[in-house]
């Protein structure tokens, strides 16, 4: 990726717990960055945020800011990047999105650059990075279709409080702090108490009984798979973790997979961490994923119960390879193609 | 029940998590307890438990003690079953025993009033309660059987540390005490930290990398049922919450059933309770189950990803309708049929 060349980059949201983490990886990979501009909503404006030991501040968003930007994140939500993404793109700068705004757009790739960087191809100024469930999915998913082709799958999911951005995390930790001191708990960012409890809802409630955060599963993993034919359903659930998102997978393929193959094709792939050995209590944690890189996959099994099944588990760092990692790994895909 | 006649009972595991509830949930239900007799491991002789406002001492078990005993609980165990509940039926007791024990015993009725209470007609001695995990399932699954019969099922389970009895709710409550003191955490009844953390893994591993939860519900289900065509495939993960089991549940069946048609025969069913509408954000929640006696169920969407599918979400007290109402229902339906 280097070669001497940095790039101008702008960071929408960077004070949020994706910003912050975007900020972090870019350092961490030694990404290119010439110019580095931070912006955050009004209340955070005057903050200042550490960069490779410089200190840049916290500004907020104007006209004409991206003039001059090579690449910009968003990470502050659908309706800042629905409002500023479209400028950013006039005034130059290649867009790469982390919210939801853009997913579904047919004219925007939704890329997980280990399974479908060539639509990067195609784009037109933004790039969306897909959500956390998704991501952590069609990295598993991939392999397995290549090999024998995915027609159903089945995913329940057990997310962290983080999904919901920094707020979630405090109203975890206030509630639970607030329970064990004989106090009254206060709910605001769930809908109901969290702490200690399990709520069978991410993101909002669409018209046809499914929520936003299920339907958004199923669509983006068809759109990044590219292929219609996949049949997926979800179920989603919050539950009382701080970090880590993890899936219970049930897949029906073409051709039948041993669970040996399926280790092996897993363990080949990209981004991926085979951790599957139940006798000895050896299994994906969301504890365990925190600050990692990989999408950690175990608990593989053959599901008799259909003719071509398998069961397995998958957790991730919701705000890594969920979140952030993936929007830097989109950025330096086109970098390497020159894009 | 109550003819005037009175039933002498004893309690094998009086001190444990279910053994306390049995007690609480006969006293609650007015259960016409004539003697009572509380037994325990060594470490709890000489305890008094209150019934009725009397005290009621706690012994050891020994041979003869359930002569002229009518009926006797078990919660203490498989172990304590195995050795002791055959001689309980030798010395004239009928045993409801809620181990592991003798579920799968082809000899045994496993037995959920509500959905089989006819298999109580050919018990031999001892009756056994399913786990926690499976009498939900099968409460919510029957009615959907009878209507339209299930062809498959996949269940991924949300389940709380008291399944794993009071020192699994001593275990989740040490360790946040501990993280939020900056202390390190000790593990000793899970393999892993389970505050803050998701473990797919409820039981001990089998060979064939399933856990014997996993297996356990299956076999269970279909023993219930009375339908071996009936296909399942469950995967069991423990979250960190004290009380409540959760599960998300697909279901495929033979007859279509429509979203509307499953919440009416479900809403008729005994046993359940329909709490279902997600844009008023209300569904079957851990926390709320806390203290109830019906499986709560919720989510009810149709799964367009198969022929004729259904996804949904139940909820239940795992020590009540999970474990210590169950077992008190069977010893009413004893009664009622005059076993």
């Amino acid at each position: 990726v280097r070669q001497g060349r940095t790039y101008s980059i702008a960071l929408v949201g960077a004070t949020g717990i994706i910003g912050r983490e975007i900020l972090s990886i870019l350092e961490e990979r030694e990404f290119p960055v010439g110019r580095l501009k931070l912006f955050a909503s009004e209340k955070s404006e005057g903050e200042v945020l550490e960069f490779h030991s410089a200190e840049v501040p916290v500004s907020r968003l104007k006209q004409g800011v991206f003039k001059e930007v090579d690449l910009t994140f968003f990470s502050a939500g659908p309706t800042s990047s629905q409002e500023f993404a479209p400028e950013a793109v006039r005034e130059g700068a290649i867009v790469i999105d982390t919210s939801n705004a853009f997913r579904m757009d047919p004219f925007v790739p939704l890329v997980v650059p280990e399974v479908n960087r060539q639509a990067l191809l195609d784009h037109r100024g933004i790039i969306a990075s897909p959500r956390s469930s998704t991501i952590q999915l069609v990295l598993i998913l991939k392999p397995l279709h290549d090999a024998a082709r995915i027609k159903r799958i089945v995913v329940s999911t057990y997310q962290a409080v983080s999904d919901t951005g920094r707020r979630g995390v405090e109203e975890l930790d206030q509630q639970i702090r607030d329970l064990f001191n004989f106090h009254d708990v206060t709910i605001d960012v769930f809908p109901h108490q969290i702490a200690f409890n399990c709520l069978p809802q991410c993101g909002v409630p669409l018209e046809n009984d499914y929520t936003e955060e299920e339907v958004g599963i199923a669509n983006e993993t068809k759109k990044i798979m590219g292929d219609d034919r996949m049949a997926l359903t979800a179920t989603t659930a919050t539950i009382p973790v701080f970090y880590g998102d993890s899936e219970s997978v049930n897949i029906e393929t073409e051709r039948k997979l041993s669970a040996h193959e399926v280790r092996l094709l897993l363990a080949q792939a990209p981004g991926i961490a085979v951790v599957d050995h139940l006798a000895r209590v050896q299994y994906p944690q969301s504890l365990h994923t925190v600050g990692t890189d990989k999408v950690f996959v175990g608990r593989i099994r053959e599901d008799h119960s259909v003719e071509h099944g398998v069961n397995l588990w998958i957790a991730a760092d919701n705000l890594r390879k969920g979140g952030a990692l993936n929007a830097v790994q989109i950025a330096e895909a086109l970098l390497l193609e020159k894009l």
